[in-house]
């Protein structure tokens, strides 16, 4: 386990894209995303994703230097085409669409396609949260065919189609972002690069038996389940829809399917029902009353979406950001490929 | 078990509210809405609910001939007061302002506050797909201070907040309705009427200990939990700050919670990202290849949220709708109390 500052993690990524061609705007705002996800604790978002970005920007996945241009548009509504560049650019300038056009008119609603991989989606309904609005996202994604099996069906059908929602309050920003997936892809590819075992019920084979090894997944063709049976299934189809259907992207099994991330993200102007200070002082109340439950056996206390997030940034900005050795080694090695030396940088 | 037509039990549900002093447009519109539930088989928001309303009617608690105001309003918002009316007669009203300025602004939002029990939410997303839009709505409900617990708490907090989520196809409407509990207060109450015992998850009791027993919860004091672990409890905190912050009707558990259903409805003119023929057409595509998923073990086939509905609506048609014998025999008394003898009606 190696431990990194954020700062100089953040100066190691931004130099390795750079290295790979990228712009300093590109890099950096690229690098910001990832560290923060590590920040936050979300590691499967984090500069684990280095190699891969990486090896799409060898590849021409990730077109460096791709303009976002919005397609069709309305004074409430945006599609915007992300051009195939670096998914974090676009998304946070389809959000700021987003956020410009409910300040003006109250609620908005952006849809992003052609985009790669915008990291956690909970990046972009924070940044409508600290407008003073409510942010709701549905993401479609999946390689073609999908990684999900549906509720009932033994093969891959659906992508892990991240839900997220957030809103301000005084202390921490309510922040919920979860793959309808059982667990997100980047969590099932720890325990592989891990080489660790995983809990029943998170994937099945490729005979759709049940499996607790993520090996079954990568190397077999297994699928993810959706959380929760039926109703984290449903709303696993709804963001297929709104991401994928309603885009223009279309559904992830759908022979057509353009690929990446394709987020619909949702803006509402609190103040347009009441005053925003109003807002978040009865969250600060909710926050409370729900920090007050007695914990039921076995747990220690009731956790708000977004409060362990914040617990971990506080502290990884003090003691810094672990990184598994696996996971070190391929940034590495990344890094000496482009004919960097990490050593030379921490 | 007694089997009624639906059109006989209209009637029936029309002559009791009508008897109980409702005006014959309400005594319509909510015996319309009941028993299209129980067409669609759920029944746990059908005709079980006419002896509740009729109990309400006579508590003052539904206000008959309420009229629905609008409190706030900007061209694509609106928060609405229902005046404690009957909540099916304000929903229709809300949805109706949402579908409107959805038209005119392609986005809306709207919230109704201060109203009764409002049927199946369902209902409302299902009218917004029916004018080619998408609907999405999130509706807090508790008796004050909540039934289910939040994750990892033992006691009440939260509402069984239930989450919808409709769009329209050229075959069925796909309809998403439920309750963010892992089930829905009105399917523990049958259970409980009819004496059967619950499968294990459903509820804790007052000690926060796992129950088989509804009466642990409607005659102890336990809590229904949410679905799908923290994934489901973190929706149902969005649906109570959406329904319930939001709207100003308050969160569940707060002290001045006005109680009721709050919904806040969304409605997304799909025009307005592709011409809505395209989107049904790749919907009804997405629809073939679920149901094209081979099924896991234990299943017999994969299913489409509505689709279940849509089979029974039409079965029932044909039959007549089944109602158990405890469900009928309150019905009937309430219509004896209220001097009517449904068997001249049937």
């Amino acid at each position: 386990m190696k431990v990194v500052g954020s700062k100089q993690l953040k100066e190691i990524s931004v130099r390795i894209f750079s290295q790979a061609g990228a712009s300093i705007e590109e890099a950096d705002l690229v690098s910001e995303s990832l560290v923060e996800a590590n920040l936050l604790g979300v590691d499967s978002h984090g500069v684990l994703r280095i190699p891969e970005y990486v090896r799409r920007i060898k590849d021409g996945a990730i077109k460096l230097g791709a303009q976002c241009t919005i397609i069709k548009e309305t004074l409430t509504t945006a599609l915007v085409d992300g051009g195939f560049g670096f998914g974090q650019v676009a998304a946070k300038k389809a959000t700021s669409i987003a956020i410009d056009k409910a300040k003006s008119n109250n609620v908005s609603v952006v849809g992003l396609i052609r985009s790669n991989h915008i990291g956690r989606l909970g990046e972009y309904t924070s940044m409508i949260a600290e407008h003073g609005m409510i942010g709701i996202s549905f993401c479609n994604t999946a390689p073609q065919g999908g990684i999900v099996a549906p509720f009932g069906g033994a093969t891959r059908r659906l992508g892990t189609h991240p839900f997220s929602a957030a809103f301000p309050s005084n202390s921490f920003p309510f922040l919920l972002d979860y793959a309808t997936s059982v667990i997100a892809e980047g969590k099932l590819r720890q325990k592989y690069y891990a080489k660790e075992k995983i809990p029943e019920g998170w994937i099945v084979d490729k005979n759709g038996k049940p499996s607790v090894n993520p090996a079954d997944f990568y190397e077999g063709k297994g699928a993810l389940l959706p959380f929760g049976g039926y109703k984290g299934y449903g709303l696993s189809l709804v963001v297929d829809a709104l991401g994928g259907i309603l885009t223009g992207a279309h559904f992830v099994s759908h022979n057509e399917f353009i690929g990446g991330n394709n987020p619909l993200i949702i803006a509402i102007n609190i103040s347009a029902f009441r005053p925003l200070e109003d807002f978040k002082a009865e969250v600060d109340e909710y926050f409370k009353v729900l920090k007050a439950t007695p914990p039921a056996e076995g747990f220690k206390e009731v956790m708000i979406p977004g409060e362990i997030e914040n617990r971990t940034k506080e502290k990884r900005i003090e003691e810094g950001i672990p990184i598994n050795d696996e996971v070190w080694s391929r940034i590495e090695k990344t890094a000496n490929d482009l004919g960097l030396d990490l050593k030379t940088l921490l």
